[in-house]
């Protein structure tokens, strides 16, 4: 059985698991304390040289880093992902867009604000990082506004990758009660079999 | 023939430039003022509501952004791309911490510096965004001190990903002196039959 390097608070970390859950996966969870350097120890260090989790530990010790590459890995040739050229590259448009348009600035914001680190130099960039994921949610509603999912009208990876940390983003002071369509997505990707919430109860 | 919509500094334009001419497969170019809001225009937004560059249009008209889901576009079923199912999720390993833990830094201080544009705000992000670089040219020359390429022993989309940016990083006051693996690797990369070079001479 695979062995995920976690973090229960982790919007990228829950990607993995939610997706194991849908696919029937089971894993081994070992929890990792990141706010207090647990990553960044040699152990750590030799399964993911750039210290962040998750890292999913294959049974013959391949260790693979990076939530979206993950998802990737688990999904091909199941229903998460796509089967046509243009639409698996969408995918990765919406995951790549995930990482850089809409995890730097809604995940870190909640993770400052939710876990209380928020300093001088982080005060001084909130502004700008906050209007940057309005931006990005933006992006997100106007295309859920024609679109039931983000690619090829039915669930995928992409649709996991961005549920992570835009479900969550309340936690950071994000207003979701503007967004309409992407409440109601939420509401979708909530009712796909087999969902898990981020917090197990 | 497909339209890249492009930006001739732009290092996430040139990995499409450089993989389109290592496959064969030529492109009309149409260029940005990427400083001057060229990208935010409505009939831009239209292609990518994103509002960034690259983006590649498909003679039907398809927009697809995002660089490196552009890379798994052109590549998928070529010689630039591996087949296996783990080798694969290594290459999307890679792009994922090009995009995340490389570009930010790099690519972000690169173009403060050349393009002359470092008020006070992103003055006091500098030590921050220099350290981040480093920590990611450290992890690419631990793995490179190792492996000729980044993924299988081969030149891949990873290779074209990480040396867009990393070959003129020294724009943004990034010692590359220092890094001996990741010297040879960009020689490497340089070596392959058709290669050219982000600014045509």
């Amino acid at each position: 059985m695979p062995t995920l390097h976690d973090n229960a608070d982790s919007g990228n970390c829950y990607k993995v698991r939610l997706a194991m859950a849908q696919l029937g996966r089971p894993c081994t969870r070992i929890e990792y304390d990141t706010n207090h350097g647990a990553t960044r120890a040699p152990a750590f260090l030799a399964k993911n040289p750039n210290g962040r989790v998750p890292v999913l530990e294959l049974d013959d010790g391949t260790c693979l880093a990076e939530s979206n590459a993950i998802l990737w890995f688990l999904a091909e040739d199941t229903d998460l992902l796509p089967t046509g050229r243009l639409e698996r590259a969408r995918v990765l448009q919406w995951m790549f867009f995930e990482q850089y348009s809409h995890e730097p600035y809604i995940a870190v914001v909640r993770h400052w604000i939710k876990h209380n680190v928020l300093d001088a130099a982080r005060e001084a960039q909130l502004p700008q990082r906050c209007a940057a994921g309005y931006a990005a949610l933006d992006v997100m509603e106007q295309h859920l506004s024609t679109q039931p999912f983000f690619v090829a009208g039915r669930y995928s990876i992409a649709d996991i990758a961005l549920y992570a940390y835009t479900h969550v983003a309340g936690d950071g002071g994000f207003e979701l009660a503007r967004y309409p369509a992407i409440r109601a997505w939420l509401d979708r990707v909530r009712a796909q079999p087999g969902h898990v919430a981020m917090h197990a109860a």
